[in-house]
């Protein structure tokens, strides 16, 4: 196996196995791209019809080259990629790009073809990009093989399963004045997964930003391993969809590709530190920010602008995206008063109208003072900026670019993120033009322009809490009794834990469960009865009474030994009704638990993300509000931390309505336990802990419920 | 007084008070603006210092001028204004513009001057716009007084309370290609407010779409009620900054307006038919689209694109927009399967990828079923049409352009909106030069376009339900009863009713009760009780003591004689420590209400809005989630059905968790009945009903609390 994708985006020499000249066609555009690039390796374009294509001389057969080749491209049917495969394995491929649609994506016929190729390709584990996949670009080698004829150059690198989002990106970047170093379609993804994508552009030199276009996700779990570990370097901008059942219905028929739960993705990538955008030019607007921007060290923002009216949509865009405004010190705003319309506060918002659109430098003043600001981490300008020569008068444009320039020189000294939104953005403006090309972003959109800065905000405090953060050791200690558990219940041919072996499993990793006792006799209930202590619950235990209310197998309340009697007897009979006798285990007796807070804790194994933990408060939270925290397994205690803090009825465990505050603790180290238990035991496939009984002081597990594959 | 703000927009004549050469002055800037505009009318230039100005004669006063004149623009010294207006007012000024800031919005000082210019206009009724103001453009008397040298002509008409926002807005229409009819600066407002210019455009025949920047509102009442109206004709599109604390804070040093509670503005938004935006570009965009397309009949919609990618981005755009996009009916697919990639389904979003890049006539093919099917309401095209020749092949924009013509044939035809997403739709493509020029919609950002569709049938759906709304009639019945208890309040100069007097309230506005009765002494508590049934509640009545509970004046589930002597004498043992003796009425007794859903049903009177209703569920669902619904009184059937469908936790009503479905009939009574109340009686500054227990059937009103003014 080789050690990483460098030879595929690096590559000594490229083939072109199906290259074209018929205009328009999928294979002429990227031999045109390719040859047009200026690629300095040498190209070799195969094609059994031709002896000469695009003035080169042309291949029947990459076996005719007779040279080593580094990356192939296929665009061929998909009948004969198989034996093409086969055949640039022998020549040293080490990467094959496969374009060609109409594979896995369409059936079994064509998944048999995708597993030809990889069982060929594993025998010197060449890489397999694609198939259904529109090509790759790399600004560092001079190859284009998109099929796009000009791309700007830069250093956001692009991570897609869609082909033509490529085309949205490129021309938004076209038109935003900002470039791509290395930009991939993964097609059907094979072969190559996009963890392994990220791994290599995370010590990817030339990349600055990672921006992917995602539609169903395989491996999630990888995925948020592989990005956090590279949010600790360099953002990840992605751009998901599948949020509505439409979105996901469009992107099924396009590559076949499942949208999970979009509110695990959300949790999965907050996990990892991946920024998460709806849109394409948002992905390109937002990853040239990070390409450009210092990150600043926190999220208080201050806004300045020659209007009050654009001040305050802005503050409205920025509290729409969780960034703070916060009131200046006063010594900072006694920077700015002196330079300020008479009787004007500099509160934040700062309005420099009346003075700045005439003596420009006004700005300058006031955005040192907020740059020399400690309590301050970045600035947002809004207004026409570089359209006050043409408002107010013509002489105004050369100061105006004084003053970018003193902008840049402020930037470059103060290293905390300017942002310049002015209704004149898009206009060929020479002050515009100065910021632009010192990297200072110029939006024409207030909306963007907020994002942009909650964009690098949010990142680098998430990137601070990622790089702090400690994981917990992911061993698999295969606990003896555990297993032998497991194995009982696989030999009984079941998937559902009796409640007295989840409470079994749970205690063997330490977690407290209220006192019960399993009777399986009217006299070793009351036995058991008088043991525990009064009043007590009875619940059925039996492999076939899941629903166990529903059978009439659970009673409440009792208070004496009559009512034990009574209660046991009831119960066998009701379950005799839903089980044959000999599959009745007993009843568990459990004492009545206190008054507290009902929550919910559980796990299921997600269908992108492998195992996940869920936190909710119980009842109408989840039945109604679906007011529930997911994070992907394993949790560090940030996850736990996030995963409580974030569910709406937070504020009920900490005592409203004269209530005394939960005991939240205990809910941690519960999350922890399982989230130690589903990483422990893969066999797994759902705990569901409900009710748990959150006390003052502890809590009780009342029910608890697993299930494994 | 006149009758409409005509002259105001269309004057005979123009005087501009203070006009000004010096470059860059608001003067000076205005002055040349209207010069250069085309107005056909008088100009006539005031300045005591010049004679000539723009090489035209200049008088020393408006008094000089010798005829009558309609409209006059004031840019002078507030000290000087009042004299100003009251020689214009002489000259016969219908309306006067007064640039000039520094007036009410900077204090008392200010205020004053305002006050002399309003008695000044008074004696002939003569309209005052401003002061604080930019100015006035109408495109359709080519008068443009806002200093802005260039501004689209156009169907928008904008009212806005922020200068700036103007030149945003003008530049942003000129860089969109599209431009407006009038616009107006309200500035202080202290002469016209914002409804009535809003009845004045609502009968304009050049106006389609008035758009609007609002920082603050006064008199939100009657905003709503000429809203309302407007509506049935043409949309108002709002941008109403304030929405955060820092938006609300920018607005305030701007104009000295103040923001008000935005859940409230939303509601009365939404009540009113008023579109809600947040941004100045949005602002433009949507008009712009209101202005063009025609409305849809409902909010179905279809996404077409040839870029799956594109696709799903769209769907989930319209999702968030709250936009159907329902799978097709089995004959429309069938229509458009024939002209796409073999294999490919066409439920909606349609993917016409593979085909329509190299033959878009595929895309006329698709938009023509569509339109064809009754089950659509609009079309919203995405991906990177205008752009296929730029990425396939140059032959195929000749071909582009015939689709885009089939495409304005299809709209005109069919008379639903099409809306064009293409990243190219900022380039200079004569394709999409072809659907501008027609009026459909071509927009840069996927988000924006589905945002335009979303507004397109909101609008409608709400157009069509304003249109048949049934308001409840606003007599003022005056019923002696309630006045006389007023009377009674006032002079003991309360401001809060006794829960018995609000009971009496209550009752004379037919709102059912749960019974009760009032008792002085032990022995009448006793009697009460044995009339009333047990168990009962007993509450103190004293006009000293508000919060009952906190004073001891509660007792609950009393069920005998002997528990009701103790409890009256605890409750009027522990009032004495709150009231003195004479002060205390009395205890109110009522039977324990059955359990059911607690709510809140509840009135305050708003800053911006007046009168306004409330509905929420109780307990931490006000007090944690702040799950409240608000409605301008008075309500219509349909405001009530909102207010109780609108709650997050309003599944809760209709039964959830084995509960029965409760009497939601009952609360909808309330509210109306609440509704007449606030109306009749202008007195009254608040009441809370809460709780207010619905039962399965019918609702008990626990407790009740009015206040008044």
């Amino acid at each position: 196996m080789q050690k990483s994708l460098e030879k595929v985006f690096n590559p000594g020499s490229i083939a072109v196995i199906g290259a074209s000249e018929v205009p328009g066609k999928a294979a002429e555009r990227r031999t045109r791209s390719l040859i047009q690039g200026g690629y300095k390796g040498d190209i070799y374009l195969i094609n059994p019809k031709r002896d000469e294509l695009f003035g080169m001389k042309a291949y029947h057969s990459i076996m005719e080259v007779g040279k080593e080749i580094d990356l192939v491209m296929v665009v061929i049917a998909p009948r004969f990629i198989p034996s093409a495969v086969a055949d640039s394995i022998k020549m040293g491929a080490k990467g094959i790009i496969i374009i060609t649609a109409g594979l896995g994506e369409t059936g079994e016929e064509g998944k048999k073809i995708e597993a030809e190729i990889l069982s060929e390709a594993a025998k010197t584990g060449a890489y397999v990009i694609g198939p259904n996949c529109s090509g790759m670009f790399n600004a560092s080698a001079d190859i284009n093989m998109l099929g796009i004829p000009t791309i700007n150059k830069g250093s956001i690198s692009v991570l897609t399963q869609s082909g033509n989002v490529i085309d949205s990106l490129t021309h938004f970047a076209k038109m935003k004045g900002c470039g791509f170093n290395k930009i991939i379609n993964v097609g059907n993804a094979v072969g190559v997964q996009l963890h392994e994508y990220i791994t290599y552009l995370k010590d990817d030199l030339d990349t600055k930003v990672i921006a992917t276009y995602l539609e169903g996700i395989r491996g999630g779990n990888e995925l948020v391993r592989a990005a956090r570990e590279a949010a600790k370097t360099k953002p990840i901008i992605a751009l998901k969809v599948g949020k509505s059942s439409a979105g996901a219905r469009a992107a099924a028929s396009h590559t076949g590709s499942l949208a999970g739960d979009d509110i695990i993705l959300d949790a999965a990538f907050k996990q990892a530190g991946i920024v998460r955008v709806s849109n394409a030019d948002e992905l390109v607007d937002i990853a040239d920010v990070f390409s450009n921007c210092p990150l600043p060290k926190g999220n208080r923002l201050v806004i300045m602008s020659e209007g009050g009216g654009d001040n305050s949509i802005a503050a409205d865009n920025a509290e729409k995206y969780g960034i703070q405004v916060p009131l200046l010190s006063k010594k900072t705003q006694e920077k700015m008063i002196p330079v300020l319309l008479a009787g004007m506060p500099a509160h934040n918002p700062v309005d420099y109208g009346g003075t700045a659109e005439e003596n420009p430098h006004v700005i300058t003043e006031c955005v040192k003072a907020c740059m020399e600001d400690d309590q301050v981490d970045g600035i947002l300008m809004t207004g026409f900026f570089g359209g006050f020569s043409d408002i107010i008068a013509s002489h105004i444009a050369k100061l105006e670019e004084q003053t970018s320039r003193d902008l840049v020189d402020l930037v470059k000294k103060y290293k905390k993120p300017l942002i310049v939104n002015t209704s004149y953005a898009r206009d060929p403006i020479k002050s515009l033009d100065i910021l632009k090309e010192a990297g200072i972003p110029v939006i024409e959109s207030s909306d963007r322009a907020a994002q942009c800065m909650s964009s690098l905000m949010h990142f680098a405090v998430n990137q601070k809490k990622i790089k702090e953060m400690c994981m917990p050791e992911e061993k698999i200690t295969k606990r003896v009794g555990v297993k032998k558990l497991f194995k009982k219940v696989e030999g009984e041919s079941r998937h559902n834990l009796l409640e007295t072996e989840s409470r079994e499993l749970l205690v063997e990793y330490g977690v407290s469960l209220p006192d019960a006792a399993l009777a399986k006799t009217p006299a070793e209930a009351m036995e058991a009865a008088d043991r525990l202590g009064y009043p007590l619950a009875m619940k059925i235990v039996s492999p076939d009474i899941i629903h166990k209310s529903d059978a009439g197998g659970i009673k409440l309340n009792l208070s004496n030994a009559d009512e034990i009697k009574t209660a046991f007897e009831e119960i066998m009979k009701n379950a005799e009704k839903f089980a044959p006798r000999e599959r009745i285990v007993g009843a568990l007796l459990s004492p009545m638990v206190s008054p507290g807070q009902e929550c919910i804790v559980g796990m299921i194994r997600d269908a992108q993300f492998g195992p996940v933990n869920m936190f909710g408060l119980g009842g109408i939270f989840v039945e109604v509000l679906k007011d529930v925290s997911f994070r992907v397994a394993p949790l560090a205690d940030e996850d736990i931390d996030e995963m409580i803090r974030e569910i709406k009825g937070y504020k009920i465990l900490t005592g409203v309505r004269g209530e005394k505050p939960k005991d939240i603790e205990a809910i941690k180290s519960v999350l922890a336990k399982l989230s130690e238990i589903v990483i422990d035991n893969p066999e797994i496939s759902e705990i569901d802990l409900n009710p748990v009984i959150v006390h003052e002081k502890g809590l009780s597990i009342v029910d608890s419920r697993v299930l494994i594959r």
